[in-house]
């Protein structure tokens, strides 16, 4: 959030480093106006304006409304799962893995509130954030079935508690109605869903929480 | 949803049954256009002409949109509330009466996909849905936690799961990423989160769920 994140590939010419800043500053500017007022809040005027670009500029990059918001997604999330798997990618006990994802899913909202406004105003409705934080969330659960550590009745259900679960719990925080250690307890409700015992779910959910790496250039 | 509600007392002159039914036509239309088209479809013109009352008309009843969002809100949730309650007050078991209160407001959004499409879009931000969804829940698991038979570690993440996971497990089984029994697998997860052994949990979620009682007149 608030990076001008550009293209994954390093531009070469002087163009297509024009247009990756370009492109960048429009997804910001959408990041931003989505976060403080939300999708209604979010036109190809007001991305353009606080974009210092002309109106005509957006559709050099995007055609609709509903691409720019993909593209914000997209890219915070990208980085995001990234930083999450390099994180989770030494350890072992599917439990941990899961809770450690969860809490930083937690963290990363309420300690950047413009990244957690933009979750929550974007809602559990927004096709690109279910369809990129439900897979992960899926594969991850995945793996805990498989190693005998989750029971899973149903993994549509599961993922849809988990997403709705983390937007509606990074909404109270962010407004206010704020627990101790959200991420802790959230991840705590959620590995008693997946079939831990209480013991185990605290413990698991109240380790120190290791900081998220950055990425290798 | 759908029915033309009005004020809970009934009207007795023949200028309160009109306003009752003006009033009551308003918010029928902005339910539909919620549920259709989401808190951007809703416009006062559009909400007047769906009713078939002239503009102007809207603003004897309502200030603005959001007062108008609130009173749908308001109108649905407390008929079904009554009749939740209605429902359980015989029960004796606290998991149980969590159980069928929330497998009933599964059933009834993926029953009336109106109904349910109106939550989905409306969404955790919605300040009414969360108020009064919310402390219902709340009432309810308390009841569970002073009976010995939950543990809540957090009382807020505990409702934000709850209510999130609701709204998310509407949102997939109205797209059509069915389950089998989702108000069952919900009502499952939650009672684990709650503190219940994944045997208890299952028992009491599968159990048959009596149909909410009609209201007395």
């Amino acid at each position: 959030m608030g990076r001008e994140t550009g293209t994954s590939s390093t531009p070469r010419s002087r163009t297509e480093r024009q247009r990756a800043r370009n492109r960048g500053k429009l997804v910001s500017a959408a990041a931003e106006l989505l976060a403080t007022a939300g999708p209604e809040g979010l036109t190809v005027t007001a991305v353009t304006e606080r974009a210092d670009l002309g109106t005509g500029t957006f559709y050099n990059y995007f055609q609709t409304r509903e691409e720019i918001t993909a593209a914000v997604v997209h890219d915070a999330l990208e980085s995001l799962g990234a930083r999450l798997d390099l994180l989770t990618e030494p350890m072992t006990d599917p439990a941990e893995i899961n809770s450690c994802a969860m809490r930083h899913m937690v963290t990363s909202a309420v300690g950047d509130p413009l990244w957690g406004w933009l979750l929550v105003r974007l809602g559990i409705g927004q096709q690109e954030l279910r369809n990129t934080i439900g897979p992960l969330h899926r594969r991850d659960v995945r793996k805990g079935v498989e190693a005998g550590r989750f029971s899973i009745p149903d993994a549509t259900v599961a993922t849809a508690i988990y997403f709705g679960g983390l937007l509606a719990t990074i909404q109270a925080q962010l407004s206010g109605d704020g627990s101790d250690n959200p991420d802790s307890v959230f991840a705590e409700y959620m590995l008693r869903a997946f079939g831990l015992s209480d013991e185990e779910a605290h413990e698991i959910a109240f380790r120190p929480l290791p900081p998220l790496p950055e990425l290798p250039d």
